[in-house]
């Protein structure tokens, strides 16, 4: 059981973790990627760094901090956190428990581009069967997703349904599904005035009566959704304490909004770690 | 006319510089020394130094930041800072005019740590003359300092009375004053309930009507005070824009208080910057 698990390892996450670890706090650093921070990026604006620094390097320095002062970050892609008495963080490889959670994956990218898509989110488009899954009870589904991600979501959707199709949107599919996959690409979602009813692709049309969506990875807003945490325009909402409407569930960095600027994820790591240590002594 | 005139080259004063610059902004940054950044001092938890980084080598880093972006650094001291129609600030060796004025002086030490002083602070000690000498005209009065500042200090006394005595409370004096000196250490402040009334020294007392103080060199919060802006607790006021009570006046990183870490007051650098910018537009 881990104190905090924190989910990014960019500025916000790793910053919060060394603040933990210092206070003696048994921290786990998830991370899968560089996020915004990729190859090619330079930032000048961070301090400390005369030139500038390429956002992958800042992010190994980060890592090689951690790891000096003894904290495990892993190179693995969180698939779903869920809250029974504690956190349950589960990966690709593993699952972890904690006591409080992070959410530090910085600002989620669009998730789909077609035609309609905008149109109909919220309108027979859902991100998230755990949490809209009720309303879809023996419904033609469709599950637009390639990975452990999509077979995450699946799992959930089988408890709905036994009429499912997969869409891998024209990605390779990573994972066995028992359900009809479909590869072409979505070109539009289609439906009547208040409600998608149709997925078209290069190659035909197909109907269904509710479409979710689990394409790549999931961040820090859709992990936050299903657990039931407050968004606000792809902004996870928290209190002057970083923490959530979900007690012991934090966000920090770029995924709570404000300006997307290392030393503003960086602060905020600093901050959550501070609050959470509070949170841990109670 | 710079757009804004930053005090202080540490982390706030230095990323608010960066910030401005980046904006096309006319910024000039003085800085004296590093402030609670000394050598000697490492921070470890400031995100992207594995290993931690000394606190003189940081503010080199920023210094050499800031440079390579083609922002003026000066190696100065501000004695004072003024309000006009614009910003006036008054260093050792010159007066610069700014639109906006920075204070990014870091957090201000205890001024004099001898018997009597708490008891007799705002009883008769005061440490602005401009603010509080309308109280003192006509009065016998002990100026305590010793340098430029005092100086700058005397000037102002000079309006308000013709009795006016200096104490270097043993430091060296480096300016010229037409004034009797005490060059002994002071040991005790003395007085009835309510008001100081007699300066006791290593070598003899001096009966007084009035003690201003302007020893080393004045801070973030003499500034602030001078000028009228409100401070508590040593930490000055600013709303979340970082603007103190005056129009144009900010004031950033350990200075306004919170968490007295590197993140932190990088973060209110870059923050101040922002509705610094938004303030020039108008």
């Amino acid at each position: 059981m881990f104190d905090t698990i924190i989910i990014g390892k960019g500025p916000s996450g790793i910053s919060a973790a060394i603040y933990l670890k210092r206070s003696n706090k048994n921290v786990l650093v998830i991370g899968k990627d560089n996020g915004s921070l990729y190859d090619g990026v330079v930032i000048d604006n961070y301090y400390g760094f005369p030139g500038g620094i390429t956002g992958t390097e800042l992010i190994e320095r980060g890592v090689k901090q951690a790891n000096e002062l003894g904290i495990d970050v892993l190179h693995d892609e969180v698939i779903a956190i869920d809250k029974y008495e504690h956190f349950t963080v589960t990966t690709k490889k593993g699952v972890y428990e904690g006591k409080t959670v992070l959410l530090a994956t910085g600002k989620p990218r669009t998730t789909l581009k077609i035609k309609g898509f905008q149109k109909y989110r919220g309108k027979g488009i859902s991100f998230c069967v755990t949490c809209d899954g009720f309303f879809f009870r023996k419904k033609k589904l469709a599950l637009i997703g390639y990975n452990e991600y999509m077979l995450h979501e699946l799992k959930d959707m089988e408890f709905l349904t036994e009429d499912i199709q997969i869409f891998t949107n024209g990605n390779a599919l990573t994972v066995d599904v028992d359900y009809p996959v479909v590869h072409e690409q979505i070109t539009e979602i289609t439906g009547d005035e208040d409600k998608a009813t149709t997925i078209v692709t290069t190659n035909g049309s197909y109907d269904v009566e509710g479409i979710f969506i689990a394409l790549g990875s999931p961040g820090a807003v859709e992990f936050a959704t299903r657990i039931g945490a407050i968004v606000e325009n792809t902004n996870i909402v928290v209190d002057d304490n970083f923490m959530t409407n979900i007690e012991g569930l934090y966000a920090a960095g770029d995924t709570v909004g404000g300006v997307l600027q290392v030393a503003k994820a960086a602060a905020d790591g600093m901050h959550a770690a501070i609050a959470i240590k509070k949170q841990l002594k109670k």
